[in-house]
């Protein structure tokens, strides 16, 4: 339902109706729609506790939190099944992209805008996505050598302070564009 | 011949042969194998060429000339759909991501390593590529609204300095990585 519905629309009633149960019952083996989905999707984590525990910690090292957390899932084969799994549906159908993005912008942008600073905060979520998604990309999915091959620690400690800026950095007035930009999505 | 044998066996001599035509007449028409393979997929530029603009002006903000260039050939939706077409097809085949690979890795981040500074040179290529395919997803395949909405100029002044820290700048020392994180690809 959440991959032909979008996660939006696939309420936890609808869920539920769909198996011919109460939603309380749903709500009392998975608690929040976020943990249904994490659930369904066969996440190695819960992104609600990933993000507490990275934002717990204070606005400072943030970053670096968010990659160590994110690695421990990603370097286990099994682990990171789920999530290329779902990148694959998302780059190759709408209703795909639709379910990733409700996601994410749901229940983990705004909630780690609502712990950053209000300038720019669901931008600056949107961008650590962008580096999370390519790092994910480039390492497992495309498998460059350089970055497949490289320890985790060295990845961490080049990329921890390109996601702290994102986080928190001054991210600057918007350069002029020179051609004609439109988008046309 | 690309996408089944990959970039790298699929050689101008290879290519000539299934066409039944002289490998002179293939460099004739189309010039290296890089710009053949640019214009077999329909790429809107030479990425050849591109990469040349970008570090001819020196490493000194080439950063923010790099995502200038992308954008202005990201923001037509005709020129972008070949790099999409590209991705979709590495995410769902592994044929598709060698040839993905192999590309990015002989003609891009090889291009780029030699430019730069040889500290670990084609990590921060790779870094880079991360970057620019995590931003290529979340704006235009996943379609997260604070960076699909974003006006590009804001998008490129928040970019820039992350790229051009993993072009020129202190990649740290690594970190300690406090699980047991073996890679299991």
């Amino acid at each position: 339902m959440f991959s032909t519905r979008g996660y939006d629309a696939a309420t936890i009633r609808a869920i539920a109706g769909a198996a011919d149960v109460d939603p309380a019952l749903v709500h009392h083996y998975f608690g929040t729609k976020s943990k249904l989905f994490a659930a369904a999707l066969d996440f190695p984590f819960d992104p609600e506790d990933l993000i507490g525990r990275v934002l717990a910690g204070g606005i400072d090292g943030a970053g670096e939190r968010l990659l160590r957390s994110v690695f421990a899932a990603w370097e286990n084969a099994a682990s990171r099944a789920p999530m290329l799994a779902i990148i694959r549906t998302a780059t190759t159908s709408d209703a795909g992209a639709a379910m990733l993005r409700e996601f994410l912008d749901r229940n983990v942008l705004q909630r780690i805008a609502v712990a950053l600073a209000p300038d720019r905060a669901r931008l600056r979520a949107a961008l650590v996505a962008s580096q999370m998604a390519g790092l994910l990309m480039a390492r497992y999915v495309i498998s460059l050598p350089a970055l497949a091959n490289a320890p985790v620690g060295e990845i961490i400690a080049a990329v921890a302070p390109n996601v702290q800026h994102y986080l928190s950095g001054d991210l600057g007035q918007p350069v002029t564009v020179d051609v004609n930009l439109t988008p046309s999505h």
